[in-house]
């Protein structure tokens, strides 16, 4: 393409709302035109580097026998409302009536309409298992719109959807998709990892996220450092007690058997003055949080739930949301209960509220103890009275009688932290942390909504059954837009070679009245682009610092210079763009011959 | 692709709502499945069609210089409004509102959006000429969808818009798309016509069509038969009456000196019926008609029109528009005027008006004479009183006298027919009919968008001048629904190679214990696809028949069969779908050199 007849036009300020760099650089860059919060036009020299990662997409999933389809985007409110989704997405999705007032949305995920399809065609146990998958726009009406495409309301997903007559077929799917995934973004040249996640809602342990490595991620992903294992944050698991004290020396106290007694603290509000007024360390110290959640069976009622950990963790609400799920609970939300209510509840401030005595109320309250405190001794926690806590606190012997059997089991409940042994690595090396940014989720999600579908078939039995489903889902745009948040330097994008817009950018610097430069030039674009290479060429009228600055922000992962001084000195400067490493490429003549010559060269640099 | 492990299931009975081959064939094969009104999802071997469609698509673009974008479905109305068009779109358009009460459309065209894009970057002569294109959904809420695809709610539309400076660069540009166009539908291997089509709204002559011939088209194509001429009949014009006359031998009559008289004609009442009874040829009886517009200016009125046509001829509504619309008016719209209303207005019932006598309204009114009014001599008239005609009329002499210069100048007003001239040709050769499914369609857009979205540049002398847009569609998905549409026969679809979903459907008639032959169809389906040969492979277990049965339904062009009678014979058949062409390759053995032979026969039997 040459660029003088090109729609191509670079900004030099960033957008007002652009917070993060690849929304700044692909803004300016005239890759993205907002029309709107959260609404863009992709430009042309994005559209090729799309196309590229669909077709690495499309290339890798026919490799493993996937079908490719397309839904409606504009979807009939019935199949939503047999699933039971159409109230419960709340305001995300997009609602709108035909000229009849019948109901649709516009689809922010597909699995009712694949459910749709499957039904009408399958009926057999033999007929099974495929894979379908659709890269389609995708809408979510998000209360914040942001980081360009990152998070917008409309953007481009490949949404996949397996269906597997049995739990071993869909596991051997989930493996065999999960290789295809990591292809997917080795191909595209991308800084990723695979992670371990939390499967929300649906239970069980079978969920991965695909992260691409980057600054600005805005997930918190913790990996061993040979990224045996990685998982997000919210699912990391903690070292077991016994681990930290084997392997940090974590010091879990000695048993003791003084009987527990209340102490005056005055002034200490925080874990940190607690344990230096007590001169017990941080971990051996209590914490309290309460919380409430709302369950789907009773939609209106407030439940409280209160958790214990160590002083010197965070509570992990995801892992607390996956103890209650495991519990038989199906959360609509979970969250801090409000100080005036915990007072309300328990007359105390949550600071002081501690496992032994207090209301009555406090016992009958569903508890979760994280197993670091089943294994602590000679512990501290709040008295149930402001200003005081308890010390010579003996957890089996003054707490867990108190409660119910399912209660005095530890469980994991608190966020593990870079530095602690990962008890997933078989030498439990210790955690290294990265942030990334979410590329792809695979789900296995069972029977939940051909369930509610009646996506079905019979099996050798006779018997009915619901087909087993997985989903996958990639996001292609914001894949894209990781790719340049992963892959920039002050002066702009540095495309990885197998996603760029072009392979190189070629540059002249011809005045307009050295007709032989421009065309050797020219026999130097046409040439390239007869040898199928992309070719992206600087011909417009404009001074090199301008062209150079261009090129630098729309980061080309190569670059060749022709101007007069090259030619007289039989060289030709060529850049790559990533590591600014100049060479020179001998040429010998401006002659077609001379031309194939350096061509020759120019693949083999293309290769490296 | 082996089918025993893909998503495939044929359908036997053809959906209730399917009117047309297209929808049935295409519902029968699995190639689409209804969600709703004009609502379907595509499925996995339409989707290899599309994806081949779309293909060729990007490539001639690609080839004269075309970029590739992609805008926003959800569009912000702002833009809509800016332009003025949110109002006027009606219902045809879908609308909704984000959580913050927004209003958006689902983009039915994109105009406005590409403007929004243009003017943000594009400020001198410089930039230009560019052209922008996509290919993405669009919405129309249909008051009938129909013809499954055809004319569906959702549409996948390729939408295009060039930008230049000045006319000429316009024209040069549309005459490169028009042939860009033809590569297009050549390539597809369709049997199409580009044809005159009215410019509606806009005015100007330059807007064609390209259609698909096809038994079922909805719309009537006039064109020589060498094709160097064709035009929607809405658009073709009638031979002039020297020409008819000349080379059809019409006879307009001999210049009378008798005066006009009235004479009865009871029961009367049609043309025939007073062509009969008078002896007057129908053509040269005056037929009148009156019909009721509303222009922009005056939205709230409904303005009268009168047109006088030959008895012979239906009146073409477009023609009567673009005349209108030639006269300065804005149509919002054009119909009959009911019969009570006509009575009202004239004190006469239509089928008795005339141009000569009757109330004084009658000359107020606005009036348009057909061309061959104006060469009739000796003509019949309504005579404005119900049961009586006039005779003898000399039009020049006692019906122009009465109206304004303007209404004086005949036009051409009537419906072209088969077998009349054709006065674009060089010969003149007369018109031939086909039926056609529009296609695709180019337009000179000017500046009327530009204008309104201020999407403007600096000239080289400076001034501001709006640019000057085309604007270009192909309706992607529909060309699909009319390829099948045009290549069928009782059995199924006659896919053209191009947008084959496969080239050749492999076909096993191995039972389950004959492992020699199904490990040979395997060997062949593994060649095949190494040699870079789309196959689809019918390992299924099920009887000869069906599997004929379905891979006649899904219209795979070439089809091979393997089974132990061809090995043992040393010949497998070789089948071409289209005409059921018949052929033996032959094989010396099922060892891998034989294969390669046999591999080699195929290929070139592809090819032919």
């Amino acid at each position: 393409m040459r660029l003088s007849t090109a729609f191509f036009a670079t900004l030099r300020e960033n957008p007002r709302d652009a917070e993060v760099v690849s929304h700044q650089l692909m803004s300016r860059a005239n890759l993205l035109k907002k029309h709107g919060a959260g609404i863009y036009s992709y430009m042309p020299f994005f559209m090729r580097s799309l196309l590229k990662l669909q077709n690495i997409i499309r290339e890798e999933f026919e490799r493993i026998g996937w079908q490719e389809v397309q839904m409606p985007i504009l979807v009939p409110a019935e199949l939503w409302k047999e699933s039971g989704r159409w109230d419960k997405m709340g305001p995300l999705m997009f609602k709108l009536k035909d000229r009849k007032e019948g109901d649709y949305c516009l689809g922010p995920t597909h699995e009712e309409v694949v459910c749709d399809i499957v039904r009408s065609q399958v009926t057999s146990y033999k007929q099974l298992p495929f894979t379908l998958y659709q890269m389609t726009n995708k809408y979510r009406d998000e209360i914040r719109p942001r980081f360009g495409i990152m998070r917008g309301r409309e953007f481009l997903m490949m949404d996949g959807y397996s269906f597997d007559k049995d739990q071993e077929g869909l596991d051997v799917n989930y493996d065999k998709i999960s290789e295809a995934y990591c292809r997917i973004f080795e191909r595209a040249q991308l800084n990723f990892v695979r992670v371990a996640a939390d499967s929300g809602a649906i239970g069980g342990d079978s969920s991965h996220e695909f992260h691409v490595l980057a600054q600005s991620g805005e997930d918190l992903i913790l990996s061993t450092e040979d990224k045996t294992y990685a998982a997000n944050v919210e699912k990391a698991e903690c070292a077991p007690p016994e681990m930290t004290a084997k392997l940090l020396g974590t010091d879990w106290g000695q048993e003791t058997s003084k009987a527990f007694e209340e102490v005056a603290t005055p002034n200490a509000e925080s874990i940190d003055d607690v344990s230096k007024l007590l001169q017990v360390p941080a971990h051996r110290t209590i914490k309290t949080l309460v919380y409430q959640f709302v369950d789907a069976k009773k939609p209106k009622e407030t439940q409280p739930v209160v958790a214990y950990i160590a002083g010197h963790r965070s509570l992990n609400e995801v892992k607390l949301g996956a103890v209650l799920q495991k519990a038989g609970f199906s959360l609509l939300s979970l969250q801090p209960m409000p100080p005036e209510q915990v007072k309300d509840l328990f007359q105390c401030a949550v600071g002081s509220i501690g496992p032994i005595g207090g209301p009555e109320a406090l016992r009958k309250v569903r508890t979760y103890f994280d197993r670091e405190i089943i294994a602590t001794h000679d512990a501290v926690c709040g008295a149930n009275k402001e200003g005081y806590h308890l010390v010579h606190v003996e957890v089996s012997r003054d707490v867990l009688p108190l409660y119910v059997e399912g209660a005095r089991k530890g469980v994991d409940l608190s966020t593990a932290v870079e530095g602690e042994p990962c008890p997933q690595h078989p030498e439990n090396k210790p955690y290294t942390a990265h942030r990334g940014i979410e590329v792809g989720h695979i789900f296995k999600l069972g029977d939940v909504y051909s369930k509610a579908m009646k996506t079905v078939f019979t099996e050798e039995n006779g018997k009915s059954k619901a087909i087993l489903m997985g989903c996958y889902g990639i996001g292609v745009t914001r894949t894209l837009a990781s790719a340049v948040e992963q892959n920039n330097d002050a002066d702009g994008i540095c495309w990885p070679k197998a996603i760029a817009p072009y392979q190189i950018q070629l540059v002249t610097l011809a005045k307009k009245d050295e007709a032989d430069v421009i065309a050797y030039a020219d026999s130097i674009y046409e040439s390239l682009k007869a040898a199928g290479v992309e070719v992206l060429y600087d011909d417009r009228d404009l001074s090199p610092g301008a062209k150079f600055k261009d090129a630098d922000l729309l980061g080309i992962p190569y670059r060749l210079v022709v101007g007069q001084r090259g030619i007289s000195a039989g060289e030709l400067e060529f850049v790559v763009r990533r590591n600014r490493e100049k060479s020179a490429l001998k040429i010998s003549g401006v002659a077609s011959g001379d031309i194939q010559a350096l061509l020759k060269d120019l693949q083999r640099a293309l290769e490296q």
